[in-house]
Formats: structure tokens, sequence, C-alpha cells
């Protein structure tokens, strides 16, 4: 009887906890997000002196209380879930572990509270609440271009890593110590602040042979950035026509129907409604 | 009979302030868009220091005068239109309210002058002089674009700004307050400098395991702007295919059938074929 | 009888100077691509101080050889030309006129000589040895795509240009002149190498609702880059596309054949071909 | 007999070194891929001087390992190809001869074992590893891509470089010495650190105009960089068409048939139905 009613509110708390269809779900995922941004945004306010000078108790009292409360949803996580061993070891699970640990170590470790900033990773998860919208459709088409370009962008860098090494092995060889590039992966990293087209400033060719090489590496980075560009854009509007051809008519068999016809555009048959 | 010429009065002003295809409503325009442009002009000026020292009667002299006919024209809209609140709770309303404000404001807070830069917003409102040609067309095209990948910039958007907080926060830990990462807002706001690839170079990091994270961020910088540039490839060019079609639905009257449409989409309606 | 000896001199002179199909065209051709580089070499390297002070005579000598020779054949192209007055007014008549100018400016006005480097847009005149390959071709499919277009990135353009005036008047107004935002004008300039990311760092804001500002400024300057991107890959792609489809089969009337086809591949039929 | 034996011998060290389908051939390429890093990773922590100071013995040592191993390699590749010579001379025998001899040179020369980072190109050999994924395929629709928009490129670079030199002259009469522009060239240099948006900020202008000219530039680069995107764009959508469909006809064997083709565009001869 006690097990039936342990097994009623593990269930409750589940559907609270975890889904977000529920209106007590959305309520508790309203104020987690809520809660997880305030609580960065203390974390962060905190790392400004003049600020902490003046506040560093509100700001302890804010870190512990979101802490201690985060721990208790970490609790009653693992208590409602079916499977604890397979939350806590999920993507999440290890999010919202490290999430609260920091707060604990800095007894111990001085700064290590600044690494509570782990805690942005958890809006994540919060992004079900936004599933009523599409939101996390769009979300899917995005990682599923990118993932089907993954390869080809590797490749691309692969050579832009191969041209950084050679090019800052170079700049080393050609402008010397006395323009600050002190050694070769110095070199590489002015290299890549260059082919990015970040360009800080803080090193820079002082040789007209340096500036030579520079001016290529600039060119070469402004030209090829054309090349992740191209590939995501193809891919984007690829997975945008499979996402629009996978309606077929089921008359004329005419396919590419957009996910809003409700007849068949060819021959006026009406189409089937899509899967929901 | 007075109410009547009245009302012949406000109709006649309506035509010239609010129209454009009139003779005399396309000569206010065009007066009023160099009026607009030279009291910007103006204004910048004014902010130079060398030149207000030499010319700052004849600066508070043209400013009061551009004020003093954007009043006018305020008023006269006002009086002109059907619906005065209407008009004066519209964007373009407030709009031109903002713009005549600071002049007044500038007689008790020194300063505010400056935000008469605001004028430059009623610029959009000459765009109707250009309405001959294909410009606020082609401007519709790609607004409707903009607002297709809304939702996918927002979830590239959300990405982008927890890659900042979390780089900034990593930085701040890392390098630490010497190198100028004097607080987590101010590493957030070094990590935007160099994912964006403007790279000020006003902060940079000094230690190896900073720079090494530098050079991930950015990477990742100059390859993630790939994506919101097939986004909106992606979205322009199906902007454009719906823009060569504007076919309607005679029965229903839905836009934008493709071109080889033979029945309407919504409602199974035979389509007009297209004049050839 | 002289006269016509005179026509067939200037006839041969035209085919040898304006035609780069015949032998001694070509020839004529390559020699002056050869000289129009090396003279807007000869006039960079006379700016470098150290070098001019060695070898200032050398300089002056070929830069008056090159001039007396663009000289002779702007001449001889007026006197060979059938309509004399049209090509000293037209666009490759006025350059050819600025490429020579310069030099005997030098005489009265000091550092005139500089502007020599107009010469460099004479290579375009040379464009058309590559005729043989299709490099004009590309380079008219581009300005076709380009043309298209226009009128989208003006407005483009346009909103860029309110935006970098509105940021750079409150750039103004919240940074002040302390930060190095001396002047509106200042500030809008600041606000361009913030938007277009090119970030030079000689004026960077320095108070926190400045850093805001910018940080918004930067991250609208890294996605609206997708605008212009979007428009050009789509121009691009229809100019290819128009391309493409300006074949049709004679006899099931398919279109959409390669360049290279010569049967249609919807019904077997021999197409016609291309006129050349 | 023995000549029999040594050309097994010769055939066995073949398939080891030059194939990287069978078991020994993937291992010893994955052992090269690992030297090949290692030594690269070497080279650049050895031009570090806090580092060199202490461990010069080590990094020497490992240097004259790695040398002696890929010189031995060197020799078996010689030994063991069928046709020495067309190996010595092709890119991968330059590449792996390059790869060696600054260690010896470094005997005679001081610095030159810098130029060992060359070896990095050497890890475009061990793409072959990768093979059976489809990281090679993937990398020849880039590079196929990128060979059919090569002229397009050329055409936008001379656009470039033309713009680059009148700007950089432009900005040295405008700017003068003063400001940094201490030459033509150097103008040069910042024109294209400028225009690719990279902005060190080592040489900013100072005068109004030079800022407005500066500004031009800048927006120019912003809007410019549309261009070879979209170039790459279009390419890599096209080489993804074709590469979809590799179609052959059996007739003429020609390739490349788009997947809706029935007939051959080449000879007219019916295509096989694709496998569904």
């Amino acid at each position: 009887m006690a097990s039936q009613r342990n097994d009623s509110l593990k269930h409750k708390l589940y559907s609270i906890i975890f889904e977000a269809e529920t209106p007590s779900g959305r309520t508790f995922d309203i104020i987690l997000l809520i809660m997880i941004v305030a609580s960065v945004v203390v974390v962060s306010l905190e790392s400004v002196v003049s600020l902490r000078r003046e506040y560093l108790h509100v700001f302890q009292a804010l870190e512990w209380t979101f802490t201690i409360l985060f721990t208790i949803e970490y609790f009653l996580r693992i208590y409602s879930s079916e499977r604890p061993l397979r939350y806590i070891f999920s993507f999440f699970g290890i999010i919202d572990f490290l999430a609260i640990i920091p707060t604990y170590m800095s007894l111990f470790v001085i700064g290590s509270q600044y690494l509570l900033v782990i805690r942005v990773f958890r809006l994540l998860r919060v992004a079900r609440i936004f599933r009523l919208t599409n939101f996390v459709n769009e979300g899917q088409v995005l990682t599923k271009a990118l993932r089907a370009s993954l390869t080809k962008i590797s490749v691309f860098l692969g050579v832009v890593l191969m041209l950084v090494v050679v090019m800052g092995a170079l700049m080393y060889v050609v402008e010397g110590r006395a323009s600050g590039f002190t050694s070769i992966p110095m070199s590489i990293y002015w290299a890549i602040v260059t082919l990015t087209t970040v360009g800080f400033g803080d090193i820079t060719p002082a040789t007209p042979l340096g500036k030579l090489l520079a001016s290529c590496l600039m060119i070469m980075g402004y030209g090829i950035i054309a090349v992740p560009t191209g590939i995501v854009s193809v891919e984007l509007s690829r997975a945008d026509k499979l996402d629009a051809t996978s309606r077929v008519c089921p008359n004329c068999h005419k396919e590419g129907h957009s996910s809003d016809a409700r007849y068949c555009d060819n021959c006026g048959f009406p189409l089937r409604r899509l899967a929901e």
C-alpha cells in the first residue's frame, strides 16, 4: 500500500520534472529557466571587482540558495526516474551534476565557483518549453544539415589547419623574434588570428616579405570562408527540399507538396494529413 | 458650410502629406527627404568640437528651423489624418514625435540634442518616393525571407550566446585579471569581439592555454558564419520562387501557387492557366 | 593616292592597336600589359623613401619613358580611330588620358605623380587578350548577376547606413569624448569599422553600456553579412540556370539542356547547334 | 633466382609502403601518420625559447631520429617503386624529399630546421587511410567545385587586386607619412588588411578624408565577400547534383546524366533506367 502511494508520488514527480506538456510541468520548466538565467547572471556579476566588494554576502547567499535548490532538483530527478543510472550518465544528467558541484568545490578550491557558468548549458534542457512552437523542429533541420556536411567541413578544417601550421612556421622564419613572432606555436596563433580575419593586431609583420606573406594569408582567409558557407547552403537547401518532397499525392503520385497543402496541386485530389 | 471647406482643406493636406502619387505629394516628399538628411548632417557636424566653436550660432539656428518645420508638419499630420490617435501611436507617428522632442529637451538637459539623429529613421517614410521603381517590392522580398528564417536564426543566436557566455567564463578563469579579462561580463564582451571576427585587440590572451582557447573560438566564429548565410540563401531562393508566381486561387483566394500547379492546394479548385 | 596610302596605314594601325585577334594585335597587347604593370610597380617603389633616395634618377627616367610611350600610344589611338571624339570621351579614352597626365602635372604640382596608379585601370583594356579563354564570359555572368541584385543590395546598404548613423550617434552620447568618440562623424566611422567586422581597435568602448551596444552592433554585423551573400547566391544561381535553360528540344520541347548536349535527353532527338 | 627473390621483396615492400588496403599497409600508414604529427610538434616546441633552453638535447635527438627514419622510408620508396624517377619527380616525391633535407641543411645553415614544418604536407599522403570512409570522395567534390569556379574567382581576385592598388595609392596621397602610410606598397598592404576585414589596427587613417575613404573600402570589403561565396555555393550545388547521378551512357560512355534523362545527350542512345 505504502509502495503504491510511493509509486504514484514518483510518477507525479516525474510528470512535473521531466515532462513539459502538462500545466504543472510547464510551470516547473519556466521557473527553472528563470532560476538558471538568474544564477548565471549572479556568477557573472560576482566576478566584477567593484560589485563584489560591496555585495559579496548577497552574491554568496544567492549562489548557495541556487545551488541547494538545484541539488534538491538533481536528487528528485534521480529519485523519480525509472532507471536512475541511465539518467545520471546521460548528457543532461552529467550537465546537471557539473552545474552544482563547483559551489561545493569552492569551499576547498578558491575561484572554482566561476565554473558555475556551465549552468548555462542547462538552458538546453528547457528548450522543451518551446516545443509547442516550431523551435525544436527548426533546430533539427539545422542539425541534420550540419551533420550531413560534417565530412566536407572536416576536409576543409584539415586544409585550414595545415595552411595555418605552414604559414605560421614560414612567418617565424621570415619575421623572427623582433616582431613578436617568438616561436612557431605563437606564429601559428597569429596565422589563425589572421586567416579567420579576426586581426587583433597584438602581433603584426614588420618586414616587407612578412607583409607580403600576411597579405596572401588574408586574401586566402577572405576567399576560403566561401567554402563552408557554400557547403552549408547546399546542405540546408537539400534538407529543405527533402522536407518538402516527403508528401506524395495518392492519386497522381506527384511529389513535393508543401506542408500546409490540403489538395494535390496537379490533380486536385485531397492529400492525407501529416502525422502529428 | 465652413465645416465642408474645412474638410476639403483637410483632404487636400492629407493628399499632399500622406500620399506620394500626386505631383504635389511627390514634391512635398522630396523636400522632406532633403530636410531630414540636412538636419542629420547638421547635428553630426555640430558634434565636431572645432566646427562647433566657430559656427555654434549657425548650427543652433538651423536646428531650431528644422525642428519648428518638423513640428508644424507633425501637427498638420495629426490634423489632416482621419483618425489622429491611430497616427500618433503608429510606428511612424512615434518616430515623427521622437524626431522633434530632443531639441525642446535640450533647453533643459544638455547634450540631448544628439538624440536628434533618430530623425534618420524618418527616411524610411520617404522610401515611398521610390515606390515607382521596384525598391519597396525588393525590400518586401527581403523582409519576407528574413521573417521566414526568424526561428532558425533565433536558434542560431541562442547557440551563439551560450557559446559566448561559456567561453567568456572559461577565459576569465584561464587568463585572469593580468591580461585584461577583469570580470566575466568583460570576458563575454571579448568573446563576442572574437567570435564575430571583429578583433579590436584591446584585450588579447597572454597565456598559451588562453591562446589555444581563443584559436578554437576564432575558428568556430569563422565557420559558423556559414549557418546564417546558408539560412538566408535558402529562404531568399524560396521567396524568389514564390515571388515569380503570385497566382491566386479564384475560389479560396490563397496566394503563392507554384507556376506548374493546376489545382489550388488548399481547396482543390482548378487554377486559371498562366498567360503566356 | 596619298590619302589612300594614309587610309591603309590608319587601318593597319587600328587593327594593331584596337584588335586582339591578329598576331600583331596580340603582340601589341602583351607588350602594353607588361608596360602598364611595370609602370605601376615603378610608381609604387618610388614612394618608398629608402629606395627613392638611392634610385631617384632611375625612377624618373623610367617614369618619363613610360609616359612618353603612353602619350604616343594615346595620339595613335586618336589618329587611327574612325571617330576620334567618340574614343576620347569613351570610358577607356578617359582612363588613357588620366593615365598620362599626372607625370606632366608633376612638373608643376609636387606629389601628383602618385596618381599615376590610375594606370592600373588600363589593365581592364588588356582583358581582351584573354578573350580566347572564357574569362570575359565569366565576367559577364558575374556582372549580370550583380546588376540583377542591385536594387536588393541598395535596400540593404540603405538599412546598413541608417543603422551605422544611429549607432554612431548613440555611442557618441553613451561613451563621450573620453574614450575617443570625439564627434558623431568619428562615432559613425567607428560603427562602420565595427559593423563590417574590421575592428581596427584604434577606438574602443570603455563603459559597460558602450560595450553592450558594441556587442549588439557586432552580432548584427556578423549576422547581416548573410543578406548580401544570400542575394548574390540566388542571382548567380538564376543566371546560371538561364544559361542552361536557353536550349529547347525541337521535338519534345523539353528545356534546360546543357551547353555541350548534342541530343535531347528526354526523346533522343538531335539538338540544333548553338550559335557561335 | 636471387633477382626473383629480390622482386618479391620489392613487391612486398611496395604493397606495405604505397598501398593502404592491406592490413600491413594500413599499419604502416598509421605509424607514419603519428610520426609526421609528432615530428611537426617537436619542431614547433623546439622554437619556444624556454623549452629549448631546457630540452635542447631531447629535441635534437628526436629530430634526428625522425629524419633518419624518414630518410630510410624515402630510399625504400625509391627502391620499391617500378619507375623510381617518376616517383622522385612526382608531387609526393618532392614533398618527401623536402621533408628530410632541412635537418641535414641545419648542420650548415642555422635556423633552417624550422623549414621542417613542410613535413605537415606529408599528411596529405596519409589521407588514404580514410579512403574507406567517404573523406576522399568529399574532398574530390570540393576540389571539382573549386576548379569549376576558378575562372570566376580569378576575375574576382583581379578586380580585388586593382581595387586594393588604387585605394592604397589614394590613401598614400591623402594620409601621407604622418599616419603610417609611409609608401604605396605599405598603403596597399593596409588596403588588403582593411578590405579583407582583418583590421590589425597597426596603421589607421587619421584625417577625415582618409576615414571616409577607409569607410568606403570597408563597406566594399563587407559586401564583395558575397561574390566568392555565391560562386562557390552555385558550383557546389551543381557538383552536388552531378554527383548524385553518376549515370553512364552504355554506348558512348559519357558520364553525368541527370536523374530524369532517358536518352544520352551526347549520342542519343537510350539510357538504362535507374535502379529503385
